[in-house]
């Protein structure tokens, strides 16, 4: 969403703000529930549905993102999705994360509605996953910079097959003389300086299709962080920086009357591979993946 | 909210649902910020606003109670009343608990709007404070009877002074064979025993005027669940059960510039009065106070 | 551990103590590792090995109980018996648990040693689980009277099968007046009072043989503190309470190279069950086992 | 310590492992009680004393740091040490830290004795604080290179006054190929490769002056982990990560009954510039200490 021009007026704009839908599979995910976990770097945010991922262990939603303040409307958006595929439904637990948009966006306004949400939800894709100043990165800044969505994703050869590892993150966090690529610390040599402070918020969604436990989902979320403490991350005091992982290998009914059906879960020391690569020269390790 | 009789017609009715607004005190909230815990017992629930309180350790809006497919749209309506009373809002962490009013209401409705909010907001007052079946309480079941909102308090005298500590309950948890009053087991003896099952929720908000840390406040909330034990609660699966505590006696300022002013914090050993008093016969410990 | 009579007299006596063996299982926990959950009430408690529970899910050692200054003692001879019994063994995470027993025992004398673990650890067995003054219950005091060790157990089925769940608590808090019996307050009508405080501590450990992964232990292991509260219990400050919840149902092996062999979870629904039975007279639900 | 030499032998050497203690000031720590925080990063760790630090919010003992297998020797050698400064000792809550030095050490020998310990506790001086291969760190690898304990400090400028933090490490994590300087991938350049695997553990110790209460420290010792993975650090399945953050700048006395008499705590935006100093060539941020 793009319109308007000039100094900001509440209600009117600049409006420069959008969603982002993250369906884990092509089915219904009210019926066929990714196991889960959610993983809090700095509680300065909003996210919505967290809780219930840690006690349940599964979504039973999309993850949505937006701008900061538009985050209620989207979940109930959400709600409305979940609804017309599901009949006679009495609860469910929509997950939508954000990040501040209020630097470009007339974020009070919350012009995201329903129609956006719905939109998103329907039209996302396998063939078009578009990066960068889309969706819910329209609004965002990163580093100083321009900031958007971005993702990146690797294949680990472990002894029961290979599995992916992908990462999308909703970049709204650092100063631009924190600035690194992976790890070298470019920002600081970058003119002009940015005057945006490193206030910010950062959204991490982690997937994968390996057979992990929801335990074992968390110790990966737990690891999200250092990927952005390589990309210069400081996470200030007023950084929202939520990370929330699933896995479509291993999933559980909405009926609760069966369990995942897998031969069983990864070894533990084999996690160590999702962790980080053992080749010479990890070119993407899940710590750098943006 | 009271409206339509006879079977339920999804966004027409029966509605039994409502809004309940608990303000710390009678200022700008947003402004004079009350210190704050928060303690899940079982997450199986959609409150919004908790993993920013367990990060800053305070409240930045009062607490609003409604049925849980509503907890959003209230949640979007409480950043209005917020924004009304501070211009050039950016950011704000509405506190929303819920249960499910969807025994008694038509829950896929969401019939709470924002002039419902805005009115509970600005009705509240210290002089009447209903009980029963009202605001958030009126869809609600509990120990397989009619439930709703309930409140006690009770006094604590400490060395530093007299201190009070309150507890409000919307309760929609338990089963009738499972009901206790101060621990003694009643409801096997009621008949006709109810229909319904345990599957439920129960938001407990502890209030306190004591100058206690937020870490303090977390040890208060992790007891709240003790008075949940003795009203016979088993905190089933599917009831979610929060608590959020808090202090008007220690308050945080929102520019951040100043911190609080008191002499200091109640030493820890007395907590223990907090949690139970030392008397020969207590009559309203917290753990009992519902 | 029983001897000497009089005045305390540190590193002599008297001395009331002694340690407490939970073996899992008849094999070597070592190699064939429950799979487990902790949960803390209140961590005014010096328990060892809580941590690795929580990021691995599952036990690799027997749980010990004793006196709080022997917990490290205690821990360490642990690692002697795990090592008879495991060639070059390069690490391990030691269980052990503890209330205070200085009260009625010459606590910093720590008179524990090596071998009445190792004795406790091998005479250890079925037919023979001595309840009340025996092992780490010598020392204890519950409710203003004398404490001790407790069991207790019961059977639920579920569509799954038959499963049992038994409690075992080392109980050392509370004060005379809060004692209830399954929720009755009788011990304000006991006389004469105790004139000893509330503060105190108390072991819970839960086991189990239900097919559960470690996201449902730790559901189990949060509602544990419901039984103590029936019991009068009410968490004072001093108060170290825990919790330790394993399953034999579900195994992991040392080598990591083979994970749970077991057809599935049971369903999240029917863990209701497990702490609370649906019979209309509960005579023995998970939050009265003791 | 340090003798021995050649193939390992059980119960005899070589011994290549230590202690080191860290003493937060000069006097006697059970009476006058840092305020702190603990923050684990992977618990496959045995650390002692943790738990309590969550729920109190202090230190009530130095902290030491050791070699795995002797973290249970040394924590009861620092009872011996407390009780000797305080008499009739009932119940204290040592902190120990620990990585595993069975590489290079007969780890299962457990060579740390309350001789060491005491000698450790006692020599520690302001004025000579060796780092490398000293105390615990005689046995610790780093990044496949040979690991030990090293610090490093800023001053931070607030509205309030100019404060200290400080970082001390003990490193046996990583391994050579991931292994970074502030960020710069240095480690798959150098030759040889070292073929330890990057399974290991590291300790990191935080101190302050600053004045904070415990969820303040608690949001320093999340960050420490930034540091780590600007090193390289990528947390692997076995490495246990444990972070313990203090301060000077608010102390609670071991009788409760005053508290601190400090003004206040610092505003929350102020600590970001503990977490990153705004300075346009930041030499030594919390996040690259080591």
């Amino acid at each position: 969403m793009f319109s308007g021009t000039g100094k900001l007026s509440v209600g009117t704009g600049p409006v420069r703000t959008g969603v982002t839908a993250i369906l884990p599979h092509g089915g219904n995910i009210y019926q066929d529930r990714p196991c889960a976990a959610a993983h809090i770097i700095n509680a300065y945010g909003k996210s919505t549905g967290l809780p219930q991922i840690e006690e349940l262990g599964h979504l039973e939603t999309p993850v949505l993102l937006t701008g900061t303040l538009s985050v209620w409307n989207v979940s109930n958006s959400l709600v409305d999705f979940v609804a017309q595929e599901n009949s006679e439904l009495g609860s469910v637990n929509p997950v939508v994360g954000e990040c501040n948009d209020g630097y470009l966006n007339d974020i009070l306004g919350r012009h995201v509605r329903t129609e956006h949400v719905l939109n998103a939800l329907n039209s996302a894709s396998d063939s078009d996953t578009s990066e960068g100043n889309v969706g819910a990165g329209v609004g965002m800044t990163g580093f100083g910079w321009k900031g958007g969505i971005g993702t990146s994703s690797r294949v680990v050869a472990v002894e029961q097959g290979n599995y992916t590892i992908g990462v999308l993150v909703l970049t709204n966090t650092g100063s631009s003389e924190e600035f690194r690529i992976d790890g070298i610390p470019v920002g600081r040599e970058l003119t002009p300086q940015s005057l945006q402070e490193a206030d910010g918020s950062i959204m991490i969604i982690v997937a994968t299709d390996a057979p992990m436990a929801s335990r074992q989902l968390g110790r990966i979320a737990r690891r999200a962080g250092f990927g952005l403490a390589r990309a210069g991350g400081t996470v200030s005091h007023g950084s929202g920086d939520f990370v929330i992982a699933f896995t479509n290998g291993h999933r559980i009914s909405s009926t609760g009357l069966r369990s995942c059906s897998l031969s069983g879960f990864l070894p533990e020391p084999q996690l160590s591979r999702f962790f980080q690569p053992l080749s010479p020269r990890p070119k993407k390790p899940l710590s750098t993946l943006f």
